[in-house]
């Protein structure tokens, strides 16, 4: 028996860090039915050519647990995604008993620093983000051991889903693991994503960023993870109008159009569109956005913009306008203007499924290190790397029939 | 001196079937204003690397003639692209000179068998309608020639840009090139634009079909192409909406999300849109919009339309909106629409100057038949291939980057 | 106690002819909650000043029964509306009472002549469809009849919600009563609608004709519901695209800008849909939808279309997309675009609430004929006038200040 | 000879403040034009039936004149509505004396102090601005009657079209006409919109306040209004989305249907959008787009938003899309959303020549105070009202009709 041949049969945990957010709700409900044979892999990359001749943890093998700094019912965010016609009332009968063996395994997070105040937060949450880092570090390790001891798993990938963390100024300890060891020493207080990332990392579990935040971007967490011989991906998954933008942008520079002005509007009112609000949020992740256009029409010099505004009724329903103003030969000035109405949870979670097969495939063979193969999936990825939606595709689809072939 | 060293000295002729429509009058001013200098060549995919590196005939070495069925004036084709906003008033005055050398060279072309009474035809085309099908070739052939050795011209690309003809039962004749040979003996009435492009391959003229229209795309005239050693390009040019499809349905079959539905609407005002407006012309026309989508899509049996409708106060900006049902994990149901403004003649003039460099350089270089390489510039490219976009022009780049490499 | 006082006390019937479609299933399970005090009485105009001063019947006083052609279940009907979110699955658990008891008062209805082989036809709609009109006629008014005694109501409205019929071309016998009787004395074949349009009116029910058929509409009927003393209103329910329309097409006339083109695209995926999508369906709710654009904007002669097309995928989501050419001063063209995306049937319920209370009022209150003031609420009222919706709106208000003052 | 008919005879003077931008020179073009027979009025409300049977001033009786505080060159102006399509080249052509006579007449305005370093900023304006408040008034009330006296002038309308001024607190000395007084002679530096309509309105020029500025809208300017006897009209010409939203919002609000969100983002490139990309500029104007919203949906509460954004290469193509989510009957979510591509220029000045006419009609016939029956052209009416567009035009009908009768 090979080692990939094992993992078919082996239970992988899934830890989902911002457990209790429409992601993972959906997550949860959507892989449970896909796992019972409920309902189509609609979204889900790797369930399809050349993908599904690799070795990959079948959907029925995972095991779910996660971290979330609020207290709020799963049966709450279950409802809401109810009312936005996200998910179907049935789904969610159909799912209760998944539901409770997910909630038997959620724990407190990790309180950022600079949050404070949610209606629901998780006193537990604060009182560990409070702790000194190496201690909030521990606590992740000894939640993430008692998992895998509890379900008797090979392998546990964590993911981290939880909402834009207020932006940081670049600080020389992230450079270096060297440094980055004493300032944990030392005590300096870290954003929350690094410590997740660090304790994953630290402790062998493989990890997918797939939000703005730090996780493991910075120089001292890929050492960390070549040091430990761990496969991580990331960040910020790019699941609407970034995706759309490179699928889009190709076209007008393959074919010499010059763009003016791409303008981009956002607008959603879940959770996560709650917190980007605050400016100070919002950073990262309208950097990212833009970065993508940047890079894919450098020849053009467009004056570009990228907003996201809060709108509460729309709940997860992502619902972005973008124009775009060009021109051709003879100086005529065209546009292209499209609006994207997509639910943000339904878009994510297959990816994430697909991240944390992939992940624990990379694991399983050894591979360390940033998963180069994975840009496809996010807004801003680790090894950089074109952001044209077609070559990252061509990409992954290189990763699977290479190894393909080698098995 | 290399035979492709040599091209670049030479005076190429650019033979214009349709020399008094929108995309005829925009190339004429276009291209004399990038050959003085005075416009950028926005839109003009060989003019950057890696094509620019290719021994491409440069721009001020074309010289422009054509065929056309009206005699409307080329000044009030010029005039209504001012009024548009597509020409400025000042190109055309600086383009004066080069307008009065193309007209010298614009000849009566053959009006197809089924259309008659326009406004302002021309009654020799009428007359050259008439004729024997051999005797129509050979007035054409007679044309050309006529031009080569006025301008002493080494080669003559001949390009295919009338009005959508009507479509037509596919004939038996079609298939073999000595049953052809035997029809145009019998004086079996032929397609004009069959008719032209076998005057063209015949006389060994590279041709490009940058029309919905039959041209060299028949098993025919593929082989005479290959018998007379002449290369030749088609059909129908990807310049709006169907390059959005061409560049935007391959992110959903990427991303394994199910396209329920992809409506598009298009709208147009010029005499393109008028003679679409008639549901014969328009057969051919939306079967090439449609088969994109059908093949992108394969894996998703969406319900698909094509409308184009004649709206005259557009002109020549092009108006498409497309709605897009796609269905994502969970079932959700989500959409995408566009709206695409462009003007057609500033996006199609530029495309049929690459492709009149590059079946100049083939036919430099003796390549014969179908130029693979530019399935990128068609809706239905004649040698088959996929539709994506950003495959396409990789195939595109690879035709550049291996001639580079072997000069 | 006035007639009008007491209306409040009586029991009102409503009688949906389209009794398992859509739009019907959403008025039971709406107006059930409404009454039960669950739901909120949004969209429902008389619900609010100043109509809530009129003597209306309260929503707690209707008792609903219904002619349908088609044996489905309505649960399966409320099933597809939960899937496509417009109703809740609590809503229907809600409702399954007043389901039951509107189900008990379901007969079958009249197979229009030229429709024929519907999956799930009622074989007694095509039994009588075929029987002579007057004996189609007098089981309508036994239906009827039977309603109101066994529930003991003062009045029964009949409101027409069935699915568009073929067009017919205009006849003789339908301009005078006298014609009319003749020819339905000597058997001629007549539109199901007009019949149950005559049924009506004969047996003295105030009659809502919400669809493009014929119903009321011709000088015979007409003269048919003054003869009797009923009021009547109609015609085409103006719930979407139509609607918009009248509200924004007055601005560019008021505005003294010149509309060029208004290009309007229609789709829709419900069993209305998948009607029209047969031509010979099509053209009369065509009609309706491009007179208003005509008279609003009699000054500008403005190229006009108004597609509908059959997107499965949509079920009853309307969705919709306008563009409007304009010019303004100095000749400079401008756009306006729309999108529209509605539910049809949570759009047409309330609509079907406010007349059938109008209807009954002016029943109470002895005023016959057409119901001038409910232009408001169609595509092509009865009464003509114009299709301004501020306008119709000030008429209904009006209506509702004059009657409360004459209290 | 009735005063009113005299005035059809007499030359009257149109002074533009913002003499050399995009509106007043898309006005000076275009009105020549119409005088001359050359253009329709389209987009000239007041030239069609019911207010061309009203005395109005021909539009061959107009001279134009102005103050700008920048010295671009007229035909710099002129070029750049050319070459977006604005203007026809033309236009401008034929428009040559009229431009010279225009020019003859321009004057240096008032630089209002919180502005600084134009490129072309006129230095006398910087000398004008920096005076007492008093010298200001008087310059202005010379260059008046400098003009009327050189042309002969009945009388002037002075139109207020200058960039929007950075925004000011309220200050108690604008409440009464008195502490106005008292702060103007104690030299107290007042915003410059101020200073024109009180030079204006105390040398008995009717005013026309096109802008979101300050103006004539304060109770101490109103006061000096009736204290002359001078009649005037305000503020914030309504040309784009607002107009759209005035149209639209109605509609909701008359249907019963609940707005939970209208979101509005606008975009333009002109001298205007490079003004409001300053958010010192921008408060006023964004204050009266959303309370015209606030106001039409008072009953609905809805998240409301509006943006606008500089986009240089939109030049003076103001495209503004809105979104707007609403509840229906069964709290069924549903949306309209809209895009709109309008010249600003083209819009306003039409509506500029309109007011000019209406005031100086009121002026004749001895009107004095705000003109309530121009509430339709306004963002935010002086005389305040309704906002819908529909209730004001009829508003504007009925002065019209009145008037005429009483003729």
């Amino acid at each position: 028996m090979t080692r990939d041949q094992g993992q078919a049969q082996e239970r992988t945990g899934l830890w989902l860090v911002g457990a209790r957010g429409a992601i993972s709700t959906s997550l949860l409900y959507g892989l449970s039915a896909v796992a019972r044979g409920e309902l189509e892999p609609t979204g889900i990359v790797t369930a399809r050519p050349p993908w599904d001749a690799l070795d990959l943890a079948p959907f029925d093998a995972w095991v779910l647990g996660g971290h979330d700094i609020c207290t709020r019912d799963l049966s709450r965010a279950a409802g809401e995604l109810v009312a936005m016609g996200v998910l179907g009332a049935d789904q969610v009968v159909a799912g209760a008993e998944a539901a409770a063996a997910y909630e038997a395994h959620l724990r407190p997070g990790l309180l950022d620093g600079p949050d404070v105040g949610m209606a629901d937060l998780d006193p537990r949450s604060s009182e560990l983000g409070a702790l000194p880092p190496r201690e909030q570090i521990a606590a992740l390790q000894a939640d993430w051991k008692a998992f895998g001891e509890a379900e008797g798993l090979k392998r546990t990938v964590v993911v981290l889903l939880a909402s834009t963390e207020a932006a940081r100024e670049a600080r020389e300890e992230w450079e270096r693991l060297e440094d980055l060891e004493a300032a944990l020493d030392a005590g300096t207080p870290q954003p929350a994503s690094l410590l997740y990332a660090y304790a994953a990392l630290d402790a062998g579990h493989p990890l997918v960023n797939f939000t703005p935040n730090l996780g493991a971007s910075t120089p001292a967490l890929r050492e960390l993870a070549l040091a430990r011989g761990v496969p991580h991906a990331g960040r910020d998954g790019k699941t609407g109008e970034t995706l759309v933008k490179s699928a889009l942008a190709p076209m007008f520079a393959q074919r010499a159009l010059r763009v003016l002005a791409w303008e981009g509007y956002n607008m959603l009112g879940n959770r996560d569109g709650e917190v980007l609000d605050d400016p100070a949020h919002r950073v990262a992740k309208l950097r990212n956005k833009d970065e993508v256009l940047r890079q894919l029409l450098s020849g053009s010099d467009p004056h570009t913009r990228v907003g996201i505004d809060f709108v509460p009724s729309l709940g997860d329903w992502k619902t972005a306008w973008d124009f775009i103003h060009f021109e051709g030969f003879l100086g005529a000035r065209m546009s292209l203007q499209f609006t994207w109405q997509g639910s943000d949870s339904a878009l994510a979670a297959p990816l994430v499924i697909d991240l944390a097969r992939l992940a624990a495939l990379a694991h399983a063979r050894g591979e360390a290190g940033v998963m180069e193969h994975t840009a496809f999936f996010f807004k801003a990825p680790l090894a950089g790397g074109t952001h044209d939606l077609s070559m990252q595709y061509a990409r992954l689809q290189d990763y699977a029939m290479q190894r393909s072939k080698t098995r």
